[in-house]
């Protein structure tokens, strides 16, 4: 029979790509879309990367090594070194983006029907690399009202079970903005020893933290040599999503023997993307520190314009380039397709991602959308504007929930998310 | 428990690149190896691909679409139309390399526990995608002393089970450099037919056949439009294999709905890589005249090579650069490690793949390698004395088996690796 699989029948289209076929309608009719769904910035590459590339002498694209371009691994080991993170080349394998290192961790880790502990919301194609493994999904709700921080460990030990394998942590986190802090992640680290578990640690927004305080990584916890199995990413760091080059980063020898037999498998990952990688591993600090100030500056622009729009909840993102919001909607999906198909103003609309597919347990995040500040300021404020007319006309706008209402004074504080010690 | 995957354990260390250590070692120690292991083509990508890339006027390297950019899907279409296959851009979904495109494809049309239908000896690779999609492969033994011929439909259709979803054809072969007949594919795709079976059509070798007749594609099979999943790869074909590449083509729509959002899933192929593979669409048909006189000649001096060694057995292929060989050898993959650990000629060596890795039957293959015919003359020359020499002193050395005996007059025939109607 010719049958689609089951997986492919549950495979849930992207939240953050399934609306295109409705924008790319929305500007064949003229209407400019500023694009808030996704987290493509519009932050030029490091011209050290660009110009590897152009530079290239290469007569044959030859297949590179599995598990990566020797040159690159020794880049990075030494990039890891700066931050603080000891490890070896050979502890880096590099990967087809950061979304084949977390697949490929899942896969040499994880039996079907083992549990992955997630803090929801989170990454929306986590759903989709769990699918692939076989692998449950096993949700720890964070909330608006607490500015996403992580709840205290007692309920993310309710959840294990036997067939825990380990917990996916994202840090600066997407799609909430939210900077664990250094206490919280060494309460983790207890938890994961005490109950032998990998920490899949999603730090591809490292260098995006809006404290002064340097990022504190799950690879710096002592004593989780073991347990930690780093996915790291330079889609983001170097505005080169499109290189699609991402690291798995673990000092368990056993994982990376593991992991260089599915790399294997498939070969090797881009060779004009691994030029690209190392030659952004000369980029100046001064390219890092112009980028943080912008993204400091939209985070300000849309989290002040939100904050101006009735109903909409925002808590202040201190990391990444996200911020997650509830409006004062029906559902946020339908409002979502609405604002690009029956919405413009001034010829414009905005495309958001709706926050469903952000949660595994059913039904929440369904009021909830996720924005990318990845826009220029003057695209942002026209974006607000767009946000701020649609919800004053949108048919199913409803009071926001009392729930909703009472996180509000918490929400948007001056500086950090929140108070809880564990954000 | 820090405990790896069921799958992890099980994964097969690729044959073709596992034995690299040994090789780094023995180039360590100022031995030369010729890598006649791995298809990567010493030919020069093609001039009008490499300049793409060079001349890229990329500011900020972002996310294709996940389906692919549409100048290139759009290209390919044309391409396709070219050598008979009408296909719309829409059918066609750009992926990771076709390794990649058959991962996609067994995951979106296989269930854990369902089996597909493989011609052995096979691309090694298949066992793993198998492997990480749960899905069993039921093979059907080709023979060396047949030229890897296909056997009869009847041979097929007595593997069919209820579990059956579909057939893995690779043609022209990878390791045996078969190339089946129009008529023979016909007959297969009656067998699809009757019992609503996919083809998993794997072509990446299309443009290297031997023969005047223009290559029969699976998808120029009539009444099977919604059967097969074309796999196709710019690797082989431009000698691009480090772009990562590949395509999936299929007119099935419930397929390539389902395909798309697996790819969403990984967001996008590399930027870069379809920079490359639309330049490459330009490549002039003389580009593809001289790779294919360069690899005839190659073919003929390896064969002829072969002819000479006392006790080994290789049919002539008729397509892609492999040569699939029988040795007189204890173990081929004893030998292979013999070759770079404890042999050389004149300071050098040969490093070939062990074809047990190529066989889901087990015990099958042991004493067989491929060749990958890449090397230019020289090379391939000084490659065949040292596998001549070494068989001569290998200690592990048998004398050849009564049955490749017998075959050895079927093996190596002048025009073609075999009389029958299917090969």
């Amino acid at each position: 029979m010719l049958t689609l699989s089951k997986k492919a029948q549950a495979m849930p289209a992207s939240p953050i790509r399934k609306l295109v076929p409705y924008a790319d309608a929305a500007k064949k009719r003229g209407v400019k879309v500023y694009h808030l769904n996704i987290g493509q910035p519009d932050i030029e590459s490091p011209k050290e990367a660009l110009e590897a590339v152009k530079k290239n002498k290469l007569k044959v694209v030859a297949y590179a090594k599995s598990g990566g371009v020797d040159s690159l691994r020794e880049g990075l080991a030494g990039y890891y070194k700066n931050i603080g993170i000891k490890v070896e080349a050979s502890d880096i394998i590099i990967t087809n983006g950061g979304s084949e290192a977390l697949q490929i961790a899942l896969a040499a880790t994880c039996d079907p029907t083992d549990e992955v502990i997630v803090f929801e919301p989170f990454y929306t194609n986590y759903n989709a690399f769990a699918l692939q493994n076989d692998v449950k999904l096993v949700p720890v709700t964070t909330k608006i009202e607490d500015g996403f921080a992580l709840p205290s460990m007692a309920e993310v030990e309710k959840k294990i079970t036997k067939k825990t394998k380990g917990v996916v942590i994202c840090n600066p986190g997407n799609p909430t903005g939210c900077l664990y802090s250094k206490e919280s992640l060494l309460e983790l680290g207890k938890i994961a020893k005490k109950h032998g578990l990998f920490i899949y640690a999603d730090e591809v927004y490292r260098e995006f933290c809006y404290t002064d305080a340097p990022h504190f990584s799950c690879m710096h916890i002592p004593g989780l040599e073991d347990n930690v199995i780093l996915l790291d990413s330079v889609s983001k760091r170097y505005s080169l999503c499109g290189a699609r080059i991402g690291y798995l980063v673990t000092r368990n020898k056993e994982v990376s023997a593991a992991v260089m037999k599915f790399a294997m498998a498939r070969l090797c990952s881009p060779s004009y993307g691994q030029i690209a990688a190392e030659g952004a591993l000369d980029a100046p600090a001064s390219y890092f520190k112009a980028v943080r100030d912008e993204y400091i500056h939209r985070r300000d622009v849309l989290i002040e314009g939100l904050q101006k729009i009735d109903g909409v909840i925002c808590p202040k993102p201190m990391g990444a380039f996200y911020a997650a919001a509830e409006l004062p909607v029906d559902d946020a999906e339908t409002f979502a397709k609405w604002l690009l198909e029956e919405f413009s103003y001034n010829g414009e609309t905005v495309m958001v991602a709706p926050m469903g597919g952000f949660y595994a347990t059913p039904g929440k995040g369904k009021t909830q959308i996720r924005m990318a500040y990845v826009l220029k300021e003057r695209d942002l404020k026209h974006a607000l504007v767009c946000l701020k007319k649609a919800l004053e006309v949108y048919p199913g706008r409803v009071e926001p929930q009392k729930a909703a209402k009472k996180a509000a004074p918490k929400a948007a504080p001056a500086k950090r998310c929140c108070k809880k010690k564990s954000c």
